[in-house]
């Protein structure tokens, strides 16, 4: 598989989380000559928040992490596998999730509810847990760096996706550090993605989760390469309170403005590898909206626009037919005043107050569209609502990829 | 361009419509060597309904006509441009759709409030009414057939499309024709399409009206090429009288029955033709939804699939990758008893009761999907709500058309 054009250079340097063990291992299940197995261990004491698919056909996995959430029984580990969604699995499905989760536990001598399970690959092949068993002893006691876990979890991935950052919570440096995977099926809500973001920070469950909540709508949330929503989709921040700092009061509390920061940061940063990594994409890019009624109806403006099959076949040919984000708008179901609509790429003004702007001149936005970076901003005069989605373009290698790999 | 694939072997007969006159002329606007240009005539005494896009930027000729429905002056004609859609074109727009019809109504010495208009092709630029007014003389005293009139109204469609039938109310032979044009930003509500069908039956206006939304919702709004919803759909139904059959009482009338039958073939025809030109197109999809809440989820969960670029992707790739119509099903937000949901795919059971068939034989399937018409069956397991939809795959040829091609 050729690597995406738009990949960064290399893989990032990656603080390790005290609290947060990683290993891997290779169940030769579908892949050959990689791992396709990751197990994160969580020390006594590490909170963890999660977020997952809002599809109807939700995979077995899914539902079990839902369940497990719901009992509040502090996870000790996440046991992951590539290649096979079990998704569209029924009861089989579900027994395997808890054979396996059962399997963990036991070498990790744990209740089998402190461990959760995420999968993706196929939809609608039973799991072979004895495939994924026989490794479980090994992945107990295994140790792996952050970059070998993010490029076990890989499936259509072109590279493996990382991201750091760090914050001070009340004079104390925490790091927080996060991989995903995601190519295809990318769609809030959300990116068939698996995440798996860890901080040393000291920070209540009940707090995590609103303050991943609101990372997620920000990153994970706002990006799409398809349209097309996973039965697999899962995120999960943990929390180990190595880092030792003072208590935090809630969400909101202004001691944690600087970990929100880093949080979004590092979270972007991984969607945005994601769309980066987009099947078959050519350009990046990031679609602007203002003006809206509310922040709700600007998102849903960005996403019609950001999923249009034509724009973003436009953007792939470098072809500045603009008229397609205005039939985009026009789709999305959110009030907007045409009289008032306004749309500008790379920075150059196409059109104003419902019309295209009498000087307008196409060479710059053609220069513009030559280039891997695509921006576009549109306002719709209705309000004050904003939003920013990151997207790829529609290329003949999305084609190819779809078309030709059972993914 | 190369003619679809899926195009009928040749184009059909079509039946005259007494009381209806067509005539095409051909402004250079945009294309050489052929019309682009058609006005439809309707004998006085004609009644005229009309549906029209969902879009929130509408071009200028859809909003002419909606003010002209909502007055109820009898129409006399129809105006129709192919190559600019007069969309997002602000004041300037109107005051062209103004000027071409106050032309017309001059030329046929009628109410310009008489007289409708649809357009098609590029959004956003100015349509230059000159190049299209030297041509009103013409058209207003010109005669075409309806197979140049279908042939003058094609963008990016790669044949032109007729359909037509007849019935009888209360003892009296009736005829419908009807032309369409469409084949990208295709998806209810409606497609890229306009549709001008007529009938010399005898049917008082409000009655029309009706049995156009009736007709349009198992047609027009049963297909869907690329999910992205022109700013342009315009479909026309005019009835001449000039049959002279029977009074009718209403859209339930039993004596309509056949008549409601004729119409609906016409229409289906037609769009399902939209579909044999969907850009790119290799194979022609029908998918039936049965046993969903109502007819309604049925309809979204048929579009949730038909819209899928995963679904599409590994059809064009002749793939029987049904794991995806599960993802599919899961976003559309109808819903869904995973453990009742069942998948057939032409006419081979491979999931029921929300797993995989233990007896599954992938063969006869791959099979299928090497063929060029493809059925797709779901059952949810909700209730007794029904749908069907048509689509088409999403080939190298879609990106092809769209990347290079500014329609």
């Amino acid at each position: 598989m050729t690597i995406s054009p738009l990949a960064p250079e290399g893989f990032p340097e990656l603080a390790p989380i005290d609290g947060v063990t990683l290993s891997t291992a290779a169940s030769g299940m579908k892949y050959t000559g990689r791992d396709d197995m990751m197990l994160m261990r969580l020390d006594e004491g590490t909170a963890l928040a999660a977020v997952f698919t809002l599809s109807d056909t939700a995979a077995a996995p899914v539902k079990w992490c839902r369940e497990r959430v719901s009992e509040g029984i502090p996870t000790r580990a996440v046991l992951v596998n590539a290649g096979n969604a079990n998704a569209f699995t029924s009861i089989g499905g579900m027994e395997a999730v808890t054979s396996c989760c059962r399997g963990i536990a036991s070498a990790l001598r744990c209740d089998v509810g402190a461990v959760m399970m995420a999968s993706t690959g196929v939809i609608g092949e039973p799991l072979a847990y004895a495939d994924l068993a026989r490794h479980f002893p090994a992945l107990a006691s295994g140790q792996a760096s952050w970059q070998s876990a993010a490029e076990a979890i890989r499936t259509t991935d072109t590279f493996a996706k990382g991201a750091s950052a760090t914050a001070t919570i009340s004079g104390t440096e925490v790091k927080i550090t996060g991989i995903a995977k995601g190519s295809g099926m990318i769609a809030p809500n959300m990116a068939t993605m698996l995440g798996f973001v860890a901080t040393d920070a000291a920070i209540p469950q009940a707090i995590l989760a609103a303050l991943l909540a609101d990372a997620t709508r920000r990153s994970f949330n706002a990006i799409t390469v398809d349209s097309d929503t996973s039965t697999n989709d899962s995120v999960f921040l943990a929390a180990s309170g190595k880092a030792g700092n003072a208590q935090v009061s809630g969400p909101d509390d202004p001691e944690l403005a600087g970990f929100r920061a880093a949080l979004n940061e590092v979270m972007q940063d991984l969607a945005k590898q994601i769309v980066r990594d987009g099947e078959g994409a050519s350009k990046f890019i990031t679609i602007d909206i203002s003006g809206a009624t509310d922040d709700s109806a600007a998102h849903r403006i960005g996403l019609a626009i950001a999923n249009s099959p034509l724009v973003k076949t436009a953007i792939a040919g470098e072809d500045a037919n603009w008229g397609r984000i205005v039939m985009a708008i026009g789709k999305a179901g959110a009030a907007v005043d045409q009289s008032r609509i306004g749309v500008t790429i790379g920075g150059i003004r196409i059109a104003a107050d419902g019309a295209r702007v009498e000087t307008y001149d196409e060479t710059p936005v053609a220069a513009h569209m030559k280039g891997q970076m695509i921006d576009i901003d549109v306002s719709v005069g209705t309000g004050a609502g904003t939003a920013r989605i990151w997207t790829c373009d529609l290329t003949h290698g999305y084609i190819s990829v779809n078309a030709d790999y059972r993914s």
